[in-house]
């Protein structure tokens, strides 16, 4: 009476020359975390074979100190996703690295108050150097000040900045990727962050630059509205996962018939037993409404920094190009 | 020539009739983070002793739902921190319960798409009513409706809230117990919450009051800039840590001679390991010049409820209520 | 419709004084890990209120240096467990400790190759002199040298070794405890250990003291196929969680009519979504038969230094000394 | 003045057509988890063109189950490794597979209680049935019944298990593989699996076979004092990590010289703080003279089931098969 148990036997990874999508692939036989990137990489395919699905990217943690920058511009560029929120410290460092700056391999063990003493910033196994980050603020508080004093949704702040980052920026940044595709980017928690001191210093300065979020609302809201199914992608927890989660629920509130993400898909380090939103589970978002129960849902326990690399490079050998919208010039 | 590291023995724990603050007296002697937790409680004493300290709490996580919200009220109310950073979540959740709502206890193994047949939303292990949330979403935006129209930092706005729940909510809130202790509460990601929720209605209503997060970094700062000391307790990550961890990059930046903090208290559950500001250790912060080196630093690797209680017991039996600075009215 | 799940509303802890169980028993009342340490505190509570019922505890991880040895001993001592299974690393540092020796209260940020010039071994933030624990290990050869030369189960030697230790040691010592009160301690991993280190340096020396781990199943199944109940408290996982979870399979297979264990509780830090014994869920043993479906389940996530302090206490208030079975004295 | 720590800047990984090592090779440019996964295949790529360097691996978790056995066999097959540490339950599974029986591709949230009543067990999202592994308890009561009563190490009496096998398993097996090629495998914890159960049912049917497990630590200490070099790779922690990190200890109380090991390498997901034997860092290993303080050592945090199949593979391309000494004839 087991039966229906026992289905499909799992098979032996097997050692041998092949490409990496023939091992994710391989992998989907396997068990525990090793099959769940598999299926992550097979739901992320079957949600690019969509014709009509708008793909939502949280991205949260230090990505582009950790290399992860070209990956995520690739994803834009490819149409693999179709709006991201993230913080502000990934734009910031994106922008630091397309105008020439660099984050330099470091180590966790390393004397963190004599790297203080040598103005070296310290992100796990990465440093940076601090003035260069303040050559930055400066240079956003300055964009902030010549811009008109009027209220901004973080979009269409970051929309500008990409403008002016695109005339002098490496291409594969993720804020001119996005601005040239039309891609909007959300920063709800942009205070938090290095780009809100760049803003912040403006204010000081006499330049108050409202960054009215609530706007970020309305605006990611109606790309739920305009979406026939919708699907999404959580590098990490944070706000960026909640903030595109919620978009349902608001929805849902204001009548537009929302029922639930289409597909889900997160990579995380965070279990769900300590009750936050990164680790809570699909299942839970179910009961909220945020996810379809009838959903295509994979979580996978895993550092953003393995799964990227090996996701990205499996998507590139199975996926094709997809027809990207223009969502900025919609809003 | 080991001598030096052999200083003082661990004392094992007897089991005996004490006082909370008696055990945790005695686990100081331990190791792993029994002692750690003890500590903590050691640190926050001795920040409770000192005369010109500002102490910023930041609190992220479902911790209202979870039945923290009266801790968090015991210590506005005695004086045990300055000023609050938390998410949208925590402070919509108390004003439901201050207005007589309720969460309830519930199980992480329910079925989640009954609980969504049902409109009950699930939070790991407690459940609440969809529609009695959405009655405070419509709370909300009507409240907004009716304030002026111009920019508001999320301080100001949650101020005049507090003032509004104030009128009808039980005392034991920790947004009435912050209006009525002038603590100022700041939620940067209030977008990212159903008080975002809220105002989106009413902006969608047709009353758009535009909330500026940069002015939270201004006000926030001005607290630092005034603060002969500061200490930080941070239950959980996530934003309200880095927010009120980057408040010493900005006053260092503005010259206010910032040095870092001079307590830090952490109670987590993320590891260092991932690179993640929630989880980073305060040897981190030193290089950032986020905290002192010389900081008293203790970071405890556990649930938030099971710390708070044990910590606050602690607190009530060993220190005294401390005199209040009414914050809010010095902006 | 969703009235069956809103049956009893959480209520916020209010901070007064009050002793450590009735703090506890006001957890049962919140969420999240701070309701589970309650509910693990009221499941021990009823295990020590049946008549027949036999409590097995597996202790792993290194709870002696970490000042755990008392509760353990305590718990012999009132009854609270009928018995152990450990690592042999914890019944070492409970001799080392019971003849004088010391564990030193550390730091888990120290110079560990200067700690290996000068002698000293870190377990996390405890430190130990080298030195002193040789001496065990050479007081264990030479126990052995004069022991017969038959196969012995772990749970007969540490029974004999225990009887040395009772005539010089201290009472309040986890193997003198057991020792007096006849409770079998089971050390499956025992060559994995310094008391495995001990006797294979009497192998060395020409006697040569076979350690037979099979004797050890036999006389462990026994104990359930004797008991009418059985309730399970693991410290951690490991092999003590696993060896005693297996009883159960084990007496099945002999036909003995074992159900599962009808109560189930655990500390611990480790998930269950990477697929490990240590981190698997009470529910994933049910489809083994190692647990009950009916049981009383409670898993706590948090370390063991911090739920062995609260738990031990709770319970001293709580509950009266348990009756004794000279479980030794059955083999 | 901080020049020193600002050497080698990180590269963005960029993606694009390419094979595993290659990509793995990018990944030593990045930073957090990503980077240590690519350290790692560095490390042991390194200690593979040692020419006098012992390789032990310690291998615990239910990796079988989880499609890993051939991957192990492989590195078995290539001399990866030369001495195999793991836990009963691998052995099990692996016989089982070897024999023709199966493990199922299975829900992490399935009915526990209905597949109890079906006999199907369950490990994490893999199923298996209840019945064919109690074939397998009873073939190697069967084996044991037949072998002469006289003590085993757990090498002597895997080696012997290995040898019958082989007669009729398939070769892409672990205990087989080892068998062919004198390669020891040591399983200190074989009381606490089904090989134990199997070595219990016997002893219960009047075949007392004692397996002493003091007999394996003096053989795996002959492999440490006859070995030039010793590198060491850990699969997860529990027993099989420590059993072989003690080498160190036992051959320096022994006085043989040791100074600890030469490479070290761990895949794990247990943290350090809570201060158990698996997640310790090797940093603290240096402190006991477990691994040297020149050692090359790399920890990774990730599941081994993601970790495992991308390593295998980028080793198989980067290095070349090497010479197997047959160990099994030397005790």
């Amino acid at each position: 009476m087991g039966r229906k148990y026992l289905r499909e036997p799992t098979e032996p990874i097997e050692v041998r020359s092949r490409k990496i999508s023939e091992l994710t692939d391989a992998m989907l036989k396997t068990g525990f975390q090793g099959r769940k990137l598999a299926q992550a990489i097979e739901a992320w395919s079957a949600m690019l074979d969509e014709k009509e699905l708008t793909i939502f990217m949280g991205l949260s943690g230090a990505m582009v100190p950790a290399g992860m920058r070209k990956i995520i511009a690739y994803m834009i560029q490819e149409g693999f996703i179709d709006c991201l929120v993230t913080t502000g410290a990934n734009l910031f460092h994106d922008i630091h690295e397309a105008l020439g700056g660099k984050h330099y391999i470091g180590s966790h063990t390393a004397d963190d108050n004599d790297l203080y003493k040598c103005g070296i910033d310290r992100i796990y196994d990465v440093f940076a150097e601090e003035e260069r980050f303040r050559d930055i603020d400066h240079l956003i508080a300055d964009f902030a000040k010549n811009l008109d004093a009027k209220n901004y949704s973080t979009r269409e702040f970051i929309h500008l900045l990409g403008a002016e980052i695109s005339k002098k920026g490496e291409k594969d940044s993720i804020i001119v990727s996005a601005y040239e595709s039309g891609l909007p980017i959300f920063v709800p928690t942009i205070a938090d962050s290095s780009i809100g001191i760049g803003l912040m210093l403006a204010r000081r300065a006499g330049k108050s630059l409202p960054v009215d979020v609530i706007k970020d609302v309305d605006e990611i809201t109606q790309m739920v509205e305009k979406s026939k199914k919708t699907g999404v992608v959580y590098i990490g927890g944070g706000v960026p996962k909640n903030f595109i989660q919620q978009t349902e629920v608001t929805s849902s509130i204001l009548g537009s018939g929302a029922k639930g993400h289409d597909y889900a898909i997160q990579f995380t380090t965070d279990p769900p037993h300590y009750g936050g939103l990164s680790g809570c589970t699909f299942e839970e978002a179910v009961s909220w409404g945020k996810v379809s129960a009838a959903a295509k849902k994979v979580q996978v326990y895993v550092d953003a920094t393995i799964a990227l690399p090996i996701v990205s490079h499996a998507l590139q050998e199975k996926s094709k190009k997809r027809k990207k919208v223009d969502w900025n010039s919609t809003f």
